[in-house]
């Protein structure tokens, strides 16, 4: 894990990536082809992501359950896009306890079929409604090019599934956790710009009306879908005989939503902010947001180290001590730099004798010798500084790579390149024909200001983002 | 769900757990036989138990990671013991994305073969030790009996993996997690009294040399085991080529260990604390540890609820405020009462006129007419008393039942109604056997003042605990 041990991202991206992943020990391939280990430096991260989110789901108000992982095959028939587009990636459990199944039983995809099944027994008033769940599982899709974080056999994600007595309702709930939680979220903790809009028919999730997606673009100009928010309309509610005695006393099928995000966050964390070194991580997101190096086995270091630590804790800083000193300094300085821990400090006998120690911010590579005194402060100081600075980088990052545009020639060059905007009306009808034999897409509709194009206005007025999608 | 609904305990216990469950709303049956929904009162009590277990894991040193599902069936063959005792449990994957595999997927049934694959790369030296993982994951067995929490073919666990350089650290690191992580949960947080000690040979885990075990008492005087470590000895280090260089530079095996818990805890509560009214939980695992309730709908009362809400809520506890006026009082107070809520504020305007209000407080069935102004003191004084008094009634009923015996006549007798202590020595060496015939079995051994049988010591200081267990 010497410097210099990584593929530079410009020389060969997706080779640098598989890189951190592996050398920041992340992740690693999983013995069946398509499967992954999420190795504690990733899931660490996951768990932070895990927590922001799950908070702002249950302040929009939605329960966590569980549903089973096994579905009979027949329930995935009941809504015809649903099947049409899950039933290529489906995994079949075709014998338990030494018998072959009468059904055979499929590994969730996603969990649409299963959780309206239920809905359908405990939804029988208005009263009942908004009913508003999510869950956190593992999920099966027979993805054909697997990528470590970004597309696996098996994936966690968290996927939401609520139903409402109006379509407006519905349609409100699906923008909030678009922007109350998902959003809020990517940009807040994570740091990563997105863009939300809609998507396109092409693109829309199997069975719903309208997928509303967070967009980001990673380091080399592609797009990564990061989240989506599903209107499913009345499809699943007719599909499976979800109906409700409205408060008039008749009955109606209720208006659907669902929403997921998953373990894919971690690969856009490391797209999003990766540098040639290594990951490089926003202090919300970071397992540990400081460590504090030993170069040597020393009293006097040691008392020192100890005590900076348990300063930079008590400010409420998640801080790691690194003692080995079995291994060298320079191997375990690298490694930190490559998992993207947000301050390092540095002590060793030399400086200490002089009262000062190093600190080293990692999304800048600066170094800076300062006295041991004020180094807490110090490193709360940066601390609270690395969020926002990586944001505006990324900012600065995309807005490069973003271009307005009035043709489809144009469309292609720009968003071969990054994010090219254009005009729904230029884009033409045979548009994402067109797109896609550049092997490009719409990656969501918005309007000319960035905004959602919500409820209101034309079409026309709406701007397609073009780009190459991962 | 009418007062009276449930089946008395003592009428027909099993009958009375299932209606907790079900009119509790904390579980039901998935689809696919044996597999379970987990409702969201179900799942707030789960994660609240994984919260407290999450905690002391971390302070125990583990890390979080995740594994794949998909094993491929080679790996669970590579250990003899372990393979035997889980392969009429598997539920095997034949066909993914259309095709039929080249070799089955396996569902894990627990995960030791797949981490222990990893171990086998990760470890190399003695400074890789010792190496300790958790994971939070589902688990697939083919059960023949299913029963919601205690005995499904899909449930939720923790699963712990652990590799040291020495026999003796394995073992202390088994013992702190059964004391420090389960017991402490268990009597601290659930307020269940369990037994600790070790199982027969017979009854240990497909692959360890030691089992150490948590084993509480349900309300039907049976046993159920709650958790359990184990130590594995070099048994998977062996199959799976684990070595390391020691500090001396020769090469060595690990020595290991493993340990989990599961839902089974969310079914342990239900029948370790609940009455012929439903469930009674204990605050620390009460989605709401109080629920206030307007009697009806009325602008004084609703301030008054609000307000006693806020004041409850600031001083730290978990409450809501059920202001349903649609639905009727008394079904609402009865729904609280199944789903065993400690402390029930209920506001009218009869008696709000009068300037009081009706705390009831769950485990004990008592109401109480006190001033409104008094009531978030009183309410926050009961709470502080309930797990403590949920664990004194436990450990009594516990004593009632539990009887010293000397022959294996009078253990089948009192095993068969609670819970047998016999020496080892005069159970015999067949004396499993023969209480097989009557069902029983032993839960654990441990020493005569029920203190954990550790290093040293003889097998004839031991007393068997026998029982009748789920």
């Amino acid at each position: 894990m010497a410097k210099g041990t990584l593929t530079p991202r410009a020389e060969d991206f997706p080779r640098w990536y598989q890189e951190v992943i592996a050398l920041a020990e992340m992740g690693e391939n999983g013995p069946a082809a398509g499967t992954m280990v999420i190795r504690p430096w990733g899931y660490g991260i996951w768990e932070l992501f895990q927590a922001e989110l799950d908070r702002r789901i249950k302040e929009a108000g939605a329960e966590n359950a569980y549903f089973p992982l096994l579905i009979p095959e027949s329930f995935l028939r009941l809504e015809a896009e649903h099947v049409e587009g899950f039933s290529p990636e489906l995994a079949v459990v075709t014998h338990g306890g030494g018998k072959e199944l009468d059904e055979p039983l499929v590994l969730r995809p996603t969990s649409e079929t299963m959780v309206n099944s239920f809905f359908a027994r405990w939804i029988q008033s208005h009263r009942d409604l908004p009913l508003l769940l999510n869950q956190w599982a593992n999920v099966v899709r027979w993805e054909m090019r697997p990528r470590l974080f970004l597309r696996t056999r098996e994936f966690l994600w968290q996927e939401g599934h609520t139903a409402h007595a109006t379509e407006a309702d519905a349609r409100a709930y699906s923008l909030r956790i678009l922007r109350d939680v998902y959003e809020s979220t990517m940009v807040e903790v994570a740091s990563l710009p997105v863009l939300t809009g809609h998507k396109t028919a092409r693109e829309r999730f199997a069975g719903a009306t309208r997928t509303w997606t967070c967009e980001g673009m990673m380091g080399d100009g592609k797009a990564l879908q990061m989240g989506t928010s599903h209107e499913l309309g009345q499809n699943f509610a007719k599909a499976f005989g979800i109906t409700f005695a409205n408060a008039e006393g008749t009955t109606d099928h209720v208006w659907q939503t669902s929403w997921g995000v998953s373990t894919r966050l971690v690969g856009a964390l490391v797209m999003g902010h990766g540098d040639d070194f290594g990951l490089r991580l926003p202090p919300a997101l970071a397992p540990a947001e400081v460590v504090v190096l030993m170069i040597k086995e020393d009293p006097d270091v040691r008392a020192a180290a100890e005590a900076l630590v348990e300063e930079v804790r008590a400010a409420g800083h998640r801080v790691r001590l690194d003692d080995r000193s079995e291994t060298s300094f320079g191997r375990r300085s690298v490694g930190w730099e490559l998992k993207g821990v947000p301050v390092r400090v540095e002590i060793g006998p030399r400086d200490l004798s002089e009262g000062t120690v190093t600190v080293v911010t990692r999304h800048l590579r600066k170094k800076e010798n300062m006295a041991l005194g004020g180094a807490a402060r110090a490193v709360c100081a940066i601390l609270s500084r690395v969020g926002t600075e990586l944001m505006e980088e990324a900012i600065a990052a995309r807005r490069e790579r973003t271009a307005d545009v009035t043709t489809l020639e144009e469309a292609v060059e720009a968003g071969s390149a990054g994010f090219a905007r254009i005009g729904l009306g230029a884009l033409g009808a045979d548009g994402e024909d067109r797109l896609a034999a550049h092997a490009l897409s719409v990656r969501c509709l918005q309007r000319a200001d960035g905004s959602l194009a919500e409820l209101g206005g034309t079409e026309s007025d709406l701007i397609a983002v073009v780009g190459r999608s991962y």
